[in-house]
């Protein structure tokens, strides 16, 4: 075993930053001790929260960690935020939970940004997942911003998928609730002491009603918790339903399950990228396939036909 | 050619409905219709507006829409809706714009929702401008709800891009604004009337004034202008920057070159699904292979080892 496989499975934080960071930079060093550390991974509770913009997502966060603390568990954090598709670096800063956990050796934070790169995102947080896992924190929580279809796949492979909701976000927030209710184990309603959570109470409990007739006996039941994170009102009882879940999930078998996914879930998306690039490589040495390329930029054929046609001529 | 592929190219809406729909579903009848018109696309001025839930973006679309249509523009509009991964439907309807447009033949409203599939949502979109194209709508424009990774991509191909903001949104908004910013080629800062708006002008006009500096001489200057979509105030400015930014496109030649660059990302797109699935079909039909793919799914051997041993054993 390298010495970085060694001191990331004791538990150091400078091997984990350094094996993140190389897993991100694609360098073949993270690759070796990935496969080192894999075996001793599948033990961490992964949840992953996400919700709109505005809902309070990191100071919800920050109170779940305290509790999580008070607890005696080790937390990692993994901020996933959106970044710009040039400068590849993660923007928002970890500003507030570091202060308040910076001293703390039981909370690791560290911030994914994109790269640039389909599936990218979703790469380096499995990645950072797998490593906190084996570094020994027995929480990890995957926070996203935003809502769209990047966010639904990254929390949807956690064990736990959280969604924060809060009264008042207007109509296009109201729709984004469907798509995000029917991955949601656990709904937290934020900044409950506001105007017209009675409303948005009472929609999300129909919602989640109708959503449950069609589960299965034994099935999970996703409880709706009110919450004031920045009071800190609610987080004993939302770090009670996460538990709750796990356990559910280990009851079942689902919580073992649930990491073979994930890892099948990465192995596609590798071959995907990995086959796409050969393909076109090969292409590319040929002239014949690369007049077809060639032909596609050029709009003389459309895209659907020249992939026919390039496939046609594979071993594939 | 089909008389579909005639009606549609004749502009009659019932057949580019269908189309879509056919597209949509993955009939190979919708593919043999794209072939037919894919000759006569590369006309609309594609426009791609996003910006974060709560910008008021339903609203600006159907200003923008009532300024083309009075300057004699027949206009497109695909609203690219979160939904579901489970039930696949676009959720959000187009009330209000299909209430005031309903009876209008010159414009043509059209949701799409994610068919839960990687990709879907971005190929469907791709598929529903062209047709619109090939109906012979003048500019189409499209719309996304959320500022993630997915809206980025598929505004980001339109030849241009217009992002709403607005006053007051909190940090995570704030933040998102910069992974947006280097997208943008219109800003249209909506909700002009609300306390803030100075403020957040003022920030955005000092972020593009520093995303300005690397550019080239000729490139374009992202205008940043202040609208009050519910009262129409500022649409006439809004579509004239449209105007400018696709003449300034056919100055340089870009505006064709953009169409062969969505056409390329379609491409790619397409040989990544069908050859990933290919490759894990063959993969699933020999014993070894198989065993490897049940490793991975028992967490045997990590996905990337996984899929590095695969990836020897094909010809690619």
């Amino acid at each position: 075993m390298t010495d970085i496989g060694c001191a990331l499975l004791a538990g150091q934080v400078a091997a984990g930053a350094r094996a993140i960071r190389w897993l991100d930079d694609q360098d073949p060093r993270g690759r070796e001790v990935l496969r080192e550390i894999f075996p001793h991974t599948g033990r961490a509770h992964l949840v992953g929260i996400t919700g709109p913009p505005g809902a309070g997502k990191s100071t919800l966060v920050d109170a779940l960690i305290g509790e999580q603390r008070a607890r005696g568990r080790r937390v990692g954090v993994i901020a996933v935020d959106p970044s710009s598709p040039f400068t590849g670096g993660a923007i928002l800063g970890d500003r507030v939970r570091m202060q308040r956990h910076a001293l703390d050796e039981g909370v690791f934070v560290r911030s994914m940004g994109t790269r640039g790169q389909a599936g990218g995102l979703s790469r380096s947080t499995y990645d950072a997942c797998l490593v906190l896992d084996a570094m020994g924190y027995d929480v990890v929580l995957v926070e996203t911003v935003g809502v769209g279809q990047d966010e639904i796949d990254i929390v949807s492979l956690a064990h736990t998928t959280v969604i924060v909701m809060v009264p008042g976000l207007g109509d296009e927030v109201q729709a984004i609730k469907a798509g995000l209710l029917e991955v949601g184990d656990v709904f937290l309603l934020n900044k409950a002491d506001r105007d017209g959570v009675e409303q948005v109470g009472r929609e999300l409990e129909l919602m989640l009603h109708l959503r449950g007739q069609d589960g299965e006996a034994a099935a999970w039941r996703p409880p709706l918790l009110r919450m004031v994170a920045t009071r800190g009102e609610g987080t004993g009882a939302a770090v009670d339903a996460l538990e709750a879940h796990a356990a559910h999930l280990r009851a079942s078998g689902q919580y073992q399950r649930q990491a073979g996914l994930r890892s099948y879930h990465q192995f596609t998306a590798t071959l995907r990228e990995a086959a796409t690039r050969r393909l076109l490589e090969r292409a590319l040495r040929h002239s014949a396939t690369a007049a077809l390329v060639a032909d596609v930029h050029d709009l003389k054929v459309d895209p659907y036909s020249a992939a026919e046609a390039l496939l046609a001529q594979t071993e594939l």
